[in-house]
């Protein structure tokens, strides 16, 4: 039997600094666990436009087409600001999700006992608390045509779209409520139906799902203005959230970063099953490049190795092996371990990069 | 001299009481400074739906463009959830931000001391925080054409079109930076440059404009999640910030949250300069028609005082009576006057709305 194939983009920033602690987990798993992988690695973001000119070859879209997961770092950074719009780094990761199909983000916001005084709101707030976004992800005004800036006499005119169908809408609904079936049965449901009609017809073939298929879930509905403020004042309101692909962006951020956790933070970008039965699929950091940091060892593998624990559920059908990933992280830090964005006023001194990998490594 | 001219839209909800206690302000400005005001009064949101079919009548719009500011209460309410979208409560004030061309809307986030603890945030997070968020609110994806759903094969549609001219973003631009210049002199700009093309036009012409004609405001530019994020980990880094109509809403909404004083804060939509001089312009709550407490005389009416105290400032010039009447607020609320969203978990007995308006007058 060949082994499960995994496709590593470090990409930019801090990428390749915390996918080098990611190889060294997956090493270990083989190692240990007798769980092989055939990894292979390539570039994406701005490293590929250094390289090729553009942030995705074609090439590197078709070795993520074929493996089992893709697992990837981050792009972006302040050096390619000026590039055009249509070889941006973003665009590279934009061509993973759309090409990819991935239309269901998953973005846990999760708070971590142990870190729960890093964030800006009080203990009681966020200790403990545990709600998952579900992001629609390959659709919306990230991709509705037309689009562009054109001339319109003296003006200019900045010009995108919105657009929802009822079948894009209803698979990412369906898989909020099979992640709620095994959770707390508890589904929120965020737009704008009281100004945009894309957010109408949102609402209703949510609702018509629920009616038909989940009647065992409750499911509420939020302006996403409203959604904002809930989660700010009492975020533990919540179980699943599901939301478009631009509300999803700031809501699952702004939730992200009530936990103190930001590091930490795991995705999944999942689509249709495969022949295997299990879906297409791309983990990566819910933070982004961190360009300020990169290259000095200082940056946070968690949330890059939380990614990998989720690849092991989803796309391995390693629930327990997942298990085992999550609970040597939480071992490691009730131990103590720390990287510089973990550390409280009291100082001491952080670990680099690869100190926390070695720390979760022992921890497994 | 005919006096200034206001136009009263209690609106849906705790519209009606909140604003009962902002004329008994209006009039206590009358007998005691000798400021005098016309004040007509008519319908909008559902409660103009119940009278006449549509949530804003022709004649009251009339009546909005001829008076000198309009004070609303709020809109909106589970009784109208099922009427067309065309009827709904929000058309109306959808309608009156649109045809009086409103396009500024200044939401000031401002965190009382006195109740700062009761912030989900720490309070050294919130505890001074005083910042504006200039949302543009006459175009966008609110008002983009085409719009609707429709159908096409098998599937629905849902459409909207986000749509920003040169202009649009540098009459909004120019008024938050004329803002910066009375405060600390510094604007944040947010949108998704990285994923939209109307985000590049709105960062290319907000830049453009500061170089130009303000280069003694400092400019920044953020992604709208990351704005989101910011805002949540440390928001007194702001002191201007500058958005499209959609990510004004959802981060206005959260930046008002953060403060813990929602309740308590005002909004101001201002337009261009009629013939004296003054802009159009309407005043607002933060706060929504909050159905769940209407009618009972529990609602907190300092907002929409607040809301009255800018448009002494911003409509009649009255920038020291504005002071006098936000004074008024500060002294009522350290003198102990709390409504029931103001109590903190030690209990006591709570003013109803007229009874924190009566605190108010004396304290005037
Ligand atoms: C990098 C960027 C294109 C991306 C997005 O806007 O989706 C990021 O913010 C995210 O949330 O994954
Ligand atoms: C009531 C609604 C139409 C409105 C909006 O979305 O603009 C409200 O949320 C606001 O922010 O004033």
């Amino acid at each position: 039997m060949t082994p499960p194939s995994i496709l590593i983009l470090p990409g930019d920033g801090i990428g390749p600094e915390v996918m080098a602690e990611v190889r060294r987990v997956i090493d270990w798993f083989g190692a240990n666990r007798s769980l092989n992988f055939e990894v292979i690695e390539d570039l994406v973001g701005g490293a590929a436009y250094d390289e090729h000119g553009t942030p995705l070859t074609d090439d590197t879209m078709a070795k993520a087409q074929a493996v089992d997961a893709v697992l990837l770092g981050a792009v972006g950074g302040p050096k390619y600001d000026d590039l055009d719009f249509s070889v941006k780094p973003e665009r590279g990761l934009l061509r993973l999700r759309k090409e990819m199909d991935l239309f269901s983000n998953l973005r846990p916001a999760q708070c971590f006992d142990a870190l729960a005084d890093f964030s800006s709101l009080k203990r009681d707030v966020v200790a403990g608390l545990d709600i998952m976004i579900v992001r629609e992800l390959t659709s919306g005004i990230y991709f509705g045509e037309p689009r562009g800036i054109i001339e319109e006499g003296n003006e200019r005119v900045g010009i995108n779209t919105q657009r929802y169908t009822t079948s894009e809408i209803v698979r990412v609904a369906r898989s909020a409520f099979e992640l709620a079936r095994r959770r707390d049965g508890k589904v929120c449901s965020m737009e704008k139906a009281n100004v945009m009609e894309s957010g109408i017809l949102w609402r209703e073939e949510v609702q018509k799902l629920r009616d038909e298929e989940y009647p065992d879930i409750e499911l509420s509905h939020m302006y996403a203005d409203a959604g904002a403020m809930q989660l700010v004042r009492w975020p533990k309101q919540f179980d699943v959230i599901v939301t478009d692909n631009l509300f999803g962006d700031l809501l699952s951020d702004a939730a992200a970063m009530l936990t103190g956790s930001l590091g930490m933070l795991p995705s999944a970008s999942l689509g249709a099953p495969m022949e295997n039965g299990m879906p297409k699929a791309l983990y990566e950091p819910v933070h982004g490049s961190a360009p300020d940091i990169a290259g000095q060892g200082k940056a946070n593998p968690i949330a890059c190795i939380l990614s990998f624990a989720m690849a092991l559920r989803y796309s391995f059908d390693q629930g327990e092996e997942a298990d085992r990933l999550e609970k040597a992280v939480e071992n490691a830090l009730a131990d103590g371990a720390r990287t510089g964005d973990l550390m409280g006023p009291d100082g001491g001194t952080p670990l680099s990069t690869s100190g926390m990998g070695d720390a979760i490594l022992k921890a497994l």
